[in-house]
C-alpha cells in the first residue's frame, strides 16, 4: 500500500452501523478518517458517544456541512435512513467524490419500484441510474467502476448470497421459496423505542412485517436478474434477542434429486475462492455466534428427499457483511485496494 | 370441589418440566403431591435441588421405588426421558393407578413407527394400544376417559393446533407445509452439555436436526388422522437464546382465495369455547412473552396473496401447554375436575 | 372470605408496576379490579397494551379522572412517577378513599427531605404526616390502620430486611456499611429511551448514581428509626441485563465475634413466622431467579473472620416484594384479609 | 518488524481462552503459530471444534506430546487448569522455551501460599522462584527478562490495576477495602457443568465463593509488596448473565479529603502513558461493554464526602485484559516486540 490513504467521511457516525464503519477504518492501512458527521444537539467528540472510542480516535463529530465534508474527504460512507441519503448523494457527487450509500435510496433499477415499497417519491432519479448494487460476489467488475455504490440491506445479502447458485443452476426453482429471517437488535437501528427496550425484546422472540417487508422487492429483483427467472419469494422476518447477526433458514423446491455431495460442489464452485463466504461441509451448520465479529457469509444446507426441499442456513453479522463490512469490502474494491484489508 | 384431592406423584421431579408439574400442583385446589422421585445420588429435600421451593413444599426426593409410590398415590406423572417410561408405566397400571406420560413413548399409534424414528425396540406395545394422545383441543371426550396418557410433544402442540382448522377446512393443502420453529432452552431438558453453556447459547442461534427431528411424524401422524388427509411438512428446529416458549412461524399453501377476516373466523369458530387457545384478530401477531408463564397457545395468521400463503404463528410456554401444564390440564379431564383448575 | 370483595383501581395501568399490580387482582379473591387509568392518548383495551391479558381481562384503560375512579373504587393503587402521585393522593383520601402509593412522595417523614433528595417542592406536606411506611416486617401494625401507605422502594426493601436484625442486635455497626446492589432493567420503568435498547443493555452492566442515588435517605432514615442509631451507608445500584430482579450484596462490620450459625439464629428469630422472608442456612446463598417471580425476600449471609465483616446477600423480585407484591400484601394488612392472599 | 516472527504453540487450545490466544496470534504480526495441542479425544482440525476459524486457520489440534511442541515452537502458552501447568513448564523451560502460563500456578511468590488456598502441594517449587508476575504496568522491566511468565488471574488485574495509585499515594488505607467483582461466564470455563447450563444462569445473578475465593490471596499479595503496606480486602465475586467482561466496583476508605479532580490527575499521572488503561474523567463511569473486545483496563471514580469512600470502578474483558491479551502483550514485551503489536 505504497499510495496515500483514501481520505473518507462517515456521515451519521453515531449509530450502530457507523460505529462500525468507524472501528473497521481504524484499523486500515489504506484509508483514513477524516470527518465525521451526525444529527447532534451540538459538536461532540465521538469517544463521549462511544466511550470504548476513547484513546483510539479523538475527533468531534458535528452536523453534516456538505461543504466542509467535501473540503476534506475524497470518499464518503453515507449512514443515513432511506429517503435521506437521497438528499445529500447528489451533491457529493456533483463535488466529485465518490459515495458508498448505505440506506435502500439506491438498490432498485428504478424509482417506481423505489416509490412503490417505500411509500416515498425518490428525489434522485438520474442517480438511481448510475448506481451499482454493491455485492462483490455478484458483481465485482461494476463495483470497481462504481462512483455511487448502493451496499445491499442486511436481509438480502444473506438471502442472495444463499439462493443464487441453486437457482442459477437450476437445481431448485424461483418459485415457492420461503425466507425464515432471523435478526438481531441492532437491525433495528439506534434510536429510543418502546418496542426496542430490553425488557420488551430480551426472552421475547416475534415475526414482524410479514408478507409486506421492504427488503422483499430487493431480493427478488436482484436474484430475478442474475438468473433470468422471475424469482419469487415469502421473506418472513423475525426479531431475536441478541445483540447482532441474521440467521435464514431457506426453503427451496428442489426441481431434481441431488445429494448433498453435489449441493456441496455447486457451492464450493461458486464461492470457492470468496475471501468472505465459508460453504459448511454435508452435515455441519453454520451457528449465528460464529458469523458474528466477521465480514464472513457463512452456509450450509440440508436436502430433505422426504419433501423434496433443499434448505440452506444462511448467517452473517447484520453489522458487517450485512452493513459496514461490506461497504469497506466496496471500498477496496473500488480503490484498487486489497479485498480484505481492514476486514479479519 | 368437595371431594377428596388426588393423591398425585411426580417421577422425574428434578428437571425442568417436573418442576414445574410440581409448582403448578402445589397452587392446586384438587390435587395433592404425595411424592417426589427422581435418579439422585442420594435421598434430598425437594427445596435443596430447587430453592424457590423453600417454605412452599417441605419433601423429599428419592430414588423411584414403584412399590411405595404405588402406596401413596393414585395418579402419576412420568417426566422421564424416552424409552424409561415405557419401562414404568405398565408397573403403574398394573397397579390400578393412571398414568399422564410426558415422554414420547406413547404419542405414537403403532410401536413400529416409535421405533423407525427413535431408533429403540418398544418395551410396552400393548401399553400403546390402549393409550389416548392428551391434546384437549381435539381430543377431549377420549382424554376423559384415559388411564394411560402421552401428553404431547411441545412442537407437535404449537404446530398442531396451528394447523388443524385451516386444514381441516380444506383452506390450505396438506403438501409443502414448511414449520420454522423456535424454543427456548429449558426444550433440551436439565443435564450438563457442552453445547448448552450459557456462552455457547447466548447471543447465538442456530438450527438443529433438519429433515430429521423426532417430532416430525407426531405432527405428521396426527393432523393427518384428524383431517383424514396425508399431511406431509418440513419441520425445522432452532434454538433461541431465552429460557422458555415455542414460537413456530409455519407457512401453509392456500388451496382458495380467503380474505384474513375469513381465516380469522374460522379459527374463531373452531377455538372461541377453548380455555386454553387465543386467536389473535388481523393485524396483530403473537409474541414469545405473552405466552410464557402461561397455559396458552396463541394464534395469529397473515395472508399473502402474493405467494399464495397461509402463514401462521403460533406460540406457547415449552414448559407449559408443551408440557406440564397441558399434563395438569388433561389430569383436570381425567378427573372431572374443571379444565382450568390450578392454570392461570 | 365471606365478605365483598374490595373494589380496587390501578392509576398508572400502562406501566411494568402496573401490570403486575394488574396481574395480582386478577388472582386475588378479596379484591376486584374496577378501573383502570393511565397517561394514553385515547382510550385503549388494556389487553391491547398488554396482549398476555387478552381472554383474562376485558377493560379499557383511559386518561385519570379523578371523579370516575372514585366513583368506582374503595382503594387506589397509585403506580407514578414521583411528583406527580401527590398532586392526586389528597383527592382520593378527601374522597374517603385508601391510597396506596408506590412513587417516592410519602416515603419520608418530613417533606423537607424529600425536596433535599427529589430536587422538588413537596404539594402535599399534611399528607407525608398521616402517611404509613409499607414494609410489614417492621410496620405490620401500623399499616393495619393506614389510610395512606407509602409503599416502599424496591432498593430500601432488599436493603432494610438485609440490614435489620443485625443492626438491632448490634452484631454490626451502624457505620461503613456498603451496599452493592445490581437490579433488572424493569426496575427503569416502561419508556423510550436510548441507554435502555436492548443492544445497550444486553451484554452490558455498569454502575449508577453512585454516592448520590435517591433511594439511600429512605434507606438510612428507615433503618435508623428502627434501630434507634445513626445508620449510614455507601449504596452504589448497578443494572443488569435482566428484566427483574433484585440482588445486593451488603458489607457490614461486624461489633463481636459471632458464628454463622449465631447469625443464622438471629435472623431466624426476626424473620422465621414472616410469610415472604426465607433464611437460608449457612453454606447456602440466595440467587436472582429464586427469587423472580415470587413475593419473597431471600435472605443468605457468610462470616469472613478475616476482614471481619458480615456480607448478607439479599434477592427479591424488583417487580413484586420490591413493588405491586408489597403493595398487595399491604392492602391486605389494610383489609385484613389473609396477608397472603393473591401472592404466591 | 524486520525479524523473523516467534515461533509460538497453545497448550490448551480447545477452551475459551485458548481461542482466544489463536485469534490474537493470527493477527500478530511478529508472532507465528506452530503448534496446537488440548485434551482431545483424537486429533481433530482446530475449526471443526470452533468454526469461526474455518478458512483461516488450517492446523489440527492432537494431545499434548512435549517433545514435538519443543520441536516447533520457540515460546509456549499454557492454557490450562491449575496444578497441571506446574507439570508441563518445567519441560518447556528445560528444553530452552520461554512459558507464558495462564494458570495461578507461578503466581505466587512462594509454594506455600500456593498449597494453603489451592489445596494442592506445588509440583515446581523452583519454577515459582523464577517466574515473573506479568502485569506489565507494575512490573515491565522484569516481564523483558522473564523465562517463565506467571500471567496473572482476571480479578486480579482489575482489582489491583484500579487500587494500586491510590493505595500507592496513601490516599486510601490498606485495610477495609471492598471489592464487589462480577464476571461473565466465560470466566468460569469452557467445560460441561449443570450450574453453568444457559438456563441457569441466564436470568440469573449470583454471588459465589464470598470470604474464600483462591484469587484474594493474588491481589493483596501482589498489591502489599507494590506499596510496601499490608493489604487486606474484602473480595465478593458475582456471575453476570453476559459472556464476557469483568466489571468490579470497589470502596476504598479515605485516609485524606481530596477532590476528584485530584484523584483523576493521580491516575492520569500513574496510566497516563499505558497504552491499555483508559482513565475517565469525574463524572463518567466505565461500563461492561467499552472494554469487551479490547486489551484495555477502563478506570473511573467516584469520591463520596458523605461516608469518607473512594469507589474505583475497573473493567476489563476477562479473556483479554484478564487473559489471552495480556499474555500476548507480556508476550511482545518479553520478545522486544511492540507492546501493542496484534492487540487492538
Amino acid at each position: 500500500m505504497n499510495r496515500n490513504p483514501i481520505k473518507t467521511a462517515v456521515v451519521g457516525a453515531t449509530g450502530y452501523t457507523g460505529l462500525e464503519i468507524v472501528k473497521l477504518l481504524l484499523n486500515h492501512r489504506g484509508a483514513e478518517l477524516v470527518s465525521l458527521t451526525a444529527k447532534v444537539d451540538e459538536t461532540i467528540a465521538i469517544d463521549r458517544v462511544f466511550p470504548r472510542l476513547m484513546g483510539r480516535l479523538e475527533m468531534e463529530c458535528s452536523n453534516l456541512d456538505v461543504d466542509d465534508v467535501c473540503g476534506k474527504a475524497d470518499l464518503v460512507f453515507l449512514a443515513l435512513p432511506h429517503t435521506v441519503s437521497m438528499l445529500f448523494a447528489p451533491r457529493f457527487l456533483a463535488a466529485g467524490k465518490k459515495v458508498i450509500d448505505l440506506s435502500a435510496d439506491y438498490r432498485f433499477p428504478s424509482p417506481v419500484e423505489f416509490e412503490k415499497w417505500y411509500g416515498a417519491p425518490h428525489r434522485d432519479p438520474e442517480g438511481v441510474e448510475g448506481a451499482v448494487y454493491g455485492l462483490p460476489e455478484l458483481f465485482r467488475k461494476e463495483i470497481a467502476d462504481a462512483r455511487l455504490l448502493a451496499n445491499p440491506g442486511c436481509y438480502p445479502t444473506a438471502t442472495i448470497l444463499a439462493c443464487y447458485p441453486a437457482l442459477r443452476a437450476g437445481l431448485a426453482g424461483p418459485e415457492g421459496i420461503v425466507v425464515d429471517a432471523k435478526t438481531g437488535v441492532t437491525g433495528a437501528g439506534r434510536k429510543a423505542s418502546l418496542p426496542l427496550l430490553f425488557p420488551e425484546v430480551n426472552e421475547n422472540f416475534k415475526a414482524y412485517s410479514l408478507a409486506g417487508h421492504k427488503h422483499t422487492p430487493e431480493m427478488e429483483g436482484v436474484l430475478s436478474r442474475a438468473v433470468g427467472r422471475d424469482v419469487r419469494l415469502e421473506f418472513a422476518p423475525h426479531l431475536l434477542p441478541v445483540n447482532r447477526g441474521i440467521l435464514s433458514t431457506i426453503y427451496l423446491k428442489l426441481e431434481k434429486e441431488v445429494s448433498e455431495e453435489e449441493v456441496y460442489d455447486l457451492y464450493r464452485e461458486q464461492y470457492g475462492r470468496e475471501p468472505f463466504v465459508r460453504v459448511y461441509p454435508p452435515g455441519q451448520l453454520p451457528e449465528l455466534k460464529d458469523a458474528v465479529g466477521t465480514n464472513n457469509c457463512l452456509l450450509g444446507f440440508k436436502v430433505n428427499p422426504r419433501t423434496g426441499n433443499l434448505i440452506v442456513v444462511s448467517a452473517i453479522d447484520n453489522l458487517l457483511k450485512g452493513a459496514a463490512g461490506q461497504a469497506v469490502q466496496n471500498m477496496n474494491i473500488m480503490e484498487s485496494l486489497p479485498e480484505t484489508e481492514g476486514l479479519i
